[in-house]
């Protein structure tokens, strides 16, 4: 294509809601601009790319044997008061009525209308298990849109639920789609990892989210060094540690630390390293019987250099909060910032302790004296207090942390979610009756699993991983062409002009997505705009080149240009466009 | 793909809502599923025919040189309000608030939207023109969705919009377009007409439709036999006759015609043709002066087998409507059936006549006598009459008129409108201030051109023009599959099973879409199936073939099925293949 003729809508301003990277180029590349709040209109370039994206996705899929279907955007609000879900999900699910005042809303996803579709469709276990994708628009009305297309209203999602008979096929079917967006997600050559995910109060029992990894991520993530092991850092397992404990050479001892309340300052103060404190978390568990709630007060042991992960406590304590400075002084008859597991002579009663399993392993360490003012140091299970009896996993993991799979040590970094499945099982099944007959002819209730790629934010994690200070730096995958032919003043040489149009037929000839810059623009502007739309190869022709029967050769993450053959051109991008695509 | 794989979701009944023959036959063939009242799934049988007819419209829309952008689905009441069409539009337009109580609509068009983006991009002359088109999900609020996907409230188009500087390059423009739609059914397989299109209210200049010829349309079109010409029959000319006024030949008589008051009656009674009357229709036509509105009398006058063309009178006398019965006593002084334009005694003042092109050549004709019971026979112009001062264009062409262009005569058909062209000139960048800067840098607005196809029509309407009674028969180029591949039996006979997985594989290098019926079924039922969703080439392999080394080919239109030998039933398909598609 010529520029001529496929114009480059760059721009130099970067408008002021322009928060991330990948809203800035996107913008200033003249891939997207926007309508309103949350609302973007795709330009040509950029939706070059979000077909490429959506064409990667769609092959795999269908490879995977999923079935493509299209369902409407707009969707009756009947379906979803039948799951429940018209009243439990919140104002981002924009609803409406219509001329004849009947309840609608936009899809902000197609639970209701496939499982519909399903419960009349399927009647017999024969022609179980399916899966049915389709790849098309949503609406979410999110409160505060912003990022550009990462965090939009309206956005392209290939959404794909399977339903089976029993949990044994929809693992599979889980196995197959985890691979398939595997699949998906190397070819449109992005770094990304497959984290373990919590599958939270949705309900459903096992989820994997795919993030793709890049600084500006909104998530954390803990993935292994030396294996395929990722989870989200909320769900990562921080491993008992191997070592056993030390035997206890030191007596213990009281010791003032007067005004010195927090894990640095106790350290800094008796000069010892944070990992030799014990860190007591004052904390009110929620409680619940047939006819009162109340709460408990209760202690968690944290090694002084670990973090509190409260998602893990949460799941072994239910429901909690941070206690009180007064709760504390109440049930533990000393000031916070001096509390610890030993001597608790001034409690309420016994107090519930829950250690992280870094704790018990301990041994002469440090911890409040449960007097104010005052630490313990040399302090040793079984001989000063007994060891704890609860021991869980409570912490976040940490960088160098070993993996869980006993491969490798855990790295820390940041993701963008941009795809997720998941076990639903019969949540919507058994709420809108979706039922089939089985081997025995009698009706059983589906199980289900759902499978989620957010396409337009795909394009945007990718420039966020991929970028420098001039533009892009699009994966060949998603490169909206191939390579720019930009000849350097052809409009004053009939001869360069030649030479110029000859490359971009053979370029074409070879099926390679040429991209001619054929303005009448300077070098310099021309340069700018192909590096900032990150195409990944260049090709430069000047008549000063052509003396020597030489053009000039510059990938887009390379320091330098150099110099090819005139007639080697071509051969030598499609040799690169092999090596890397 | 195996309907193993691909499951085929035939059904016998037919939904009671079902009125077409289109709608029927997707829902039997298992295209098509209904969610709500004008809302469709598009099951994958039905999106693969979908997606043959959008990748065929995207292929010609880019080599048209058009630029493919997406545009949301949402749209900001605002603009709406700006073009003045947020009061315009009726209840079509879906209109809601968003959870910031701000005004948004459901996209039924898109103008507002693109010449946002045009005003906003396109600065200058010298970025003109310029031609956006997108391939995307539409939704009207019908009042009575019906007819399937023909008529439904969300579908999916190809709208395109173009821009320019002057009215020439909006014609170059318009005419590249026209070329294209015509290339895009020509691929699609359909018989289809351009039709010169009446523009109605909406204002510009010119439109075309583009209808898909079916007996079961909702338009009458007329084209000519001989030639390109075709024109909606409310648009299309008749030509004024050839021949010259006859001498008159016979004396004017007035003959009694007792409560003979039609045309038909009359001709029968008195033993003459109905082209040998005058038909006269009294009507009263709108009048309004700067302080006042009134009506006027007039008579119309047409031939005796021509029918009045309201849109054309309207277009010529403005509005106007029939005179009541005694409308037509007060102003002739005689009862309605036996008026006339020749000795109106009995009239108040003097009678406006406006005749038909086919009027002033008649001689010798009959006509009513102004006098209740009585007609005139032998009639002629300027002897018994002064000829009528104004002639129009008045009827309705008939099949068998010549065709306005003077190339063959007029044949009358019914069509589905399914792509439509039109020159919006500034109606919408005049309200919206799109303008750029011209040669002479001087602010000027644009001119607009925009370009429909109901991409979700085109199948509907292909299944009107091709089907008969055993279900669908696809044009090459939309068929889900190219081939239908039916083993009888193959499930007892591993030999069979072997032949016929062969065979698939020799498709599949081929290249040839092939659905393999591996299913555990009847031959009926398989045969059945594979008319209904109108695969084009069936073969049908069986033990007893195999005997003779044959296999057994039908096409969908074939009465018989004929042997071949099973090597050459791959290159007998793709010769087959090559010479139709």
């Amino acid at each position: 294509m010529r520029t001529s003729q496929f114009p480059l809508n760059t721009i130099k301003e970067i408008p002021a809601d322009a928060e991330i990277v990948s809203h800035k180029l996107m913008l200033r590349a003249g891939l997207i601009r926007k309508l309103a709040a949350g609302l973007y209109t795709w330009l040509p370039l950029g939706l070059r790319v979000l077909r490429k994206a959506e064409n990667i996705v769609r092959e795999e899929m269908d490879r995977s044997g999923a079935l493509e279907v299209l369902m409407p955007v707009v969707q009756p609000g009947e379906l979803w008061q039948e799951s429940g879900r018209w009243d439990e999900f919140g104002p981002e699910l924009c609803r409406f009525k219509d001329r004849h005042e009947r309840d609608f809303c936009l899809g902000p996803t197609h639970e209701e209308i496939i499982t519909d579709l399903v419960r009349s469709e399927i009647k017999s276990y024969k022609q179980l298990p399916v899966n049915y994708y389709q790849i098309q628009t949503k609406f979410r009305d999110e409160i505060r849109p912003r990022f550009g297309v990462m965090r939009a209203r309206e956005f392209l999602m290939k959404d794909a639920y399977s339903f089976h008979l029993e949990a044994e096929s929809l693992q599979e079917t889980y196995d197959r789609m985890y691979e398939t967006y595997s699949r998906i997600f190397e070819r449109l050559g992005l770094r990304f990892r497959a984290v373990l995910a919590d599958t939270g109060a949705i309900g459903g029992s096992k989820s994997h989210e795919f993030h793709v990894l890049a600084d500006s991520g909104e998530d954390a993530i803990a993935f292994s060094d030396r294996s395929e092991y990722a989870a989200n850092i909320e769900m990562a397992e921080a491993v008992a540690p191997f070592e056993t404990r030390k035997p206890a050479s030191r007596p213990m001892e009281k010791v003032a630390t007067p005004g010195k309340t927090s894990i640095a300052e106790v350290a800094e103060f008796l000069k010892v390293p944070p990992e030799n404190i014990v860190k007591a978390i004052a904390v009110m568990i929620g409680k619940r019987d047939l006819d009162r709630e109340w709460e408990e007060f209760c202690l968690l042991l944290l090694r002084g250099d670990h973090e509190l992960n409260e998602v893990k406590a949460g799941k072994i304590l239910g429901g909690f909060r941070l206690a009180t400075d007064d709760e504390i002084e109440q049930h533990m008859g000393c000031r916070a910032g001096y509390i610890g597991p030993v001597q608790m002579s001034g409690a309420k009663g016994v107090v519930n302790v829950v250690a992280d399993r870094a704790v018990p392993p301990m041994s002469d360490f440090v911890c409040g004296a449960n007097e104010k003012g005052f630490h313990l140091t040399g302090v040793n299970w079984d001989r000063d207090q007994q060891a704890p009896k609860h021991v869980h996993d409570l912490r976040k993991v940490t960088e160098g942390d070993p993996s869980p799979d006993g491969k490798g040590s855990l790295r820390i970094a940041r993701g963008i979610e941009v795809g997720h499945i998941f076990q639903l099982g019969s949540k919507y099944s058994e709420a809108m009756q979706a039922t089939v007959l089985n081997e025995e002819g009698k009706s059983q209730v589906l199980v289900m699993g759902c499978y989620g790629i957010g396409v337009s934010r795909v394009v945007a994690a990718a420039i966020e991983q991929n970028h420098d200070e001039r533009g892009i730096i699009w994966p060949q995958a998603l490169a909206p062409y191939q390579v720019a032919l930009a000849p350097i003043n052809m409009h004053t040489s009939e001869r360069l002009k030649q030479v110029a149009e000859h490359l971009y037929r053979s370029f074409r000839n070879e099926g390679i997505e040429v991209l001619f810059d054929d303005r009448k623009a300077r070098p310099g502007v021309m340069f700018a705009d192909l590096e900032l739309i990150g195409i990944p190869h260049r090709v430069v022709v000047s008549e000063r080149l052509l003396e020597s029967n030489q053009a000039e050769y510059k990938g887009r993450q390379d320091a330098d240009a150099i110099q090819i053959p005139l007639e080697e051109v071509v051969p030598f991008i499609r040799s690169r466009l092999n090596g890397i695509g």
